[in-house]
């Protein structure tokens, strides 16, 4: 099952190195991983997408707060949450190739950063399942580049799933 | 200065955590990286943004081609190139506060994810300029909780700036 596990550390050096190692140590094998500042320059974030039964994904906890940067770890898998991920995609399409994959992202809301006289660039950002819906439609055309910040997450504070 | 570079990478074990020790090996300070899939399961990408003199930026392509994972480096920041980063930001926020959020977050064309009594999340996607200017403006709030994504980026096909 898909994990994705938040860790909150101090911004000190070489601490990202210190976590992929954790990973890759210990033949855990990461989906995706963001890290970035948070509203505290000395903390950054770390979303980490992981596959793994809950077992494995305990000992992941485990090994996470050993780690003397780690202030916070949380398996946000466990709780209600939102999920984002943001995808770049640049297609080959001009004339009715062009109307179409305009019409699929309108569908999808996503949104035109750059367009050129052979090709399309299309932002879009929703949960996995969006983008991987996107991506799907977009094969269709011939998919020339393709970028995934991987997802970043947090714990939803309503009590429905839907504001 | 800042550099957004783009490490294209074969999809095997290990390779972030290889990466990442090279960067901190060679006390070389990262602001964010985000790795995600493209559009070949095989490959990755890692987007990574570092600042430093064009000298410093060298010695690290150098460096990252020597990875035998290596497929690609390059540096997005010497073309024109797009950049985006998503956030996800918890403010407390109710009443007339929580108006004042709403309407600021429409300026900025921010989506609300999540609302409850007593707080509100948003979601905005854009450059780390805007992103930052979001953050700032939502600072009058009590920020509970941030996530950024980390830039990732693309070369434009376009010759101008905007489409």
């Amino acid at each position: 099952m898909k994990h994705t596990i938040s860790v909150l550390v101090e911004n000190h050096f070489g601490v990202l190195a210190r976590i992929a190692s954790l990973f890759s140590a210990r033949g855990y094998n990461i989906d995706s991983l963001c890290v970035g500042e948070t509203e505290n320059p000395e903390v950054s974030r770390m979303t980490v997408v992981v596959r793994g039964d809950d077992s494995v994904i305990d000992q992941i906890i485990k090994q996470l707060n050993k780690v003397a940067d780690t202030i916070e770890v949380s398996d946000l898998t466990r709780h209600r949450f939102v999920e984002r991920e943001l995808v770049l995609i640049k297609v080959q399409a001009s004339g009715e190739a062009r109307s179409e994959a305009l019409e699929i992202a309108g569908v999808f809301r996503a949104t035109t950063v750059d367009i050129s006289a052979e090709t399309i660039t299309f932002e879009l950002t929703g949960s996995e399942s969006k983008v991987e819906a996107f991506i799907d439609m977009m094969r269709a055309f011939s998919v020339q580049e393709l970028v995934r910040t991987g997802e970043i997450a947090m714990n939803r504070a309503a009590r429905t799933s839907q504001p």
